[in-house]
């Protein structure tokens, strides 16, 4: 720590800059490749920063690899759960929730689809922080789900169904859709995971 | 090629020995591993073998990953298919398929459960012959699922939905499955994953 305080802070601003930007490509590429073997070559490369810059931006791979999950986080909370909240809650907000993740995935927000779809179960079977971040992500996320089932249910809808079941469900089938959009047929994996979860909704089918 | 064809045959015979045990302690590891980053050194120290004998056993990384792949699908197809197909066509082979699944994977057949599972999400953003040889194996698995739908179908069964669909969120289903198992709940996944089934297909719920 050395220099008047302006300086300090402007450097630490930048720093927090570079930060942010590595954990964000970071999580593009893990969208694709992988988590395990993220390289802080190829992220300096992609970024036009040093490698030095990124290895001084977080200490160990797994702070990178954490701070990656962190920056994934966000992005899916600002692309589908926020626009998801703004609809009422119960069967209006889960086909929103439906809507916006298909667009999420379809519109290519990460390279490699959902980077949670892809991302953990590389990590399942490696216990650790990592997994316990994505962990601790997945049950905010089928906590989310069961909980506008139950609305649903108190609304008179969706009846019958185990919340916990019906948000397991609605998980599964978005984890196949990515899976179909990056292996064999982009579109047709979209259209076929909304009408399979409109039908389970119960709000019909989408027009031909 | 030399010494009399006695001599060769047996070389033959214990190559091949060598190669399948190969592929399948690779299938193995790549359940719990990946598949992009088996490595030679491991597969020699877990088999008691020199790693030029693995390195001898398969020219390239690509024909090892091969191999394992298809090591993988012959111990899915002894495991899962081959007992269902002694079920009648239809419901009752849907549900003895689902069955010998959920005990597949819930036996550790392969120790991170379900090898498709594992190393598809990782090679579906990775073209080439190991992703090729993937999608195979998976259409061949939907195309059975699809297929016992119709029959089902036919029977008067499963009315109103898509075969295709529904095969779709069998698998689906299944490996969340697997994803539950290796992250947090073993058996809980296993019977939810049983009971959501059993409801889709109309068989009734499992005894309490």
């Amino acid at each position: 720590m050395s220099g008047p305080p302006v300086q300090r802070d402007k450097r630490r601003e930048r720093g927090d800059r570079t930060r942010e930007r590595v954990a964000r490509r970071a999580a593009e590429v893990a969208s694709v490749e992988g988590l395990v073997n993220v390289s802080l070559n190829r992220l300096a490369a992609d970024l036009g920063v040093s490698k030095s810059g990124v290895a001084a931006a977080y200490g160990t791979k797994e702070e990178l690899q954490l701070a990656t999950v962190a920056a994934a986080r966000e992005v899916f909370i600002s692309h589908v759960v926020a626009p998801a909240l703004a609809h009422p809650a119960g069967t209006p907000r889960l086909r929103a929730l439906v809507d916006a993740w298909l667009e999420y995935v379809g519109s290519g927000v990460f390279p490699g689809g959902c980077f949670m779809a892809a991302v953990v179960p590389e990590f399942d079977t490696r216990p650790g922080a990592v997994r316990d971040a994505l962990l601790e992500a997945r049950r905010e996320w089928i906590g989310l789900l069961t909980q506008e089932v139950s609305v649903a249910q108190r609304d008179g809808e969706l009846a019958g169904l185990s919340p916990e079941d019906l948000a397991f469900e609605i998980d599964a089938l978005l984890a196949a859709c990515n899976l179909t959009r990056n292996l064999s047929d982009p579109t047709g994996g979209v259209e076929r995971t909304r009408r399979i979860l409109y039908a389970r909704l119960g709000t019909g089918r989408v027009a031909p």
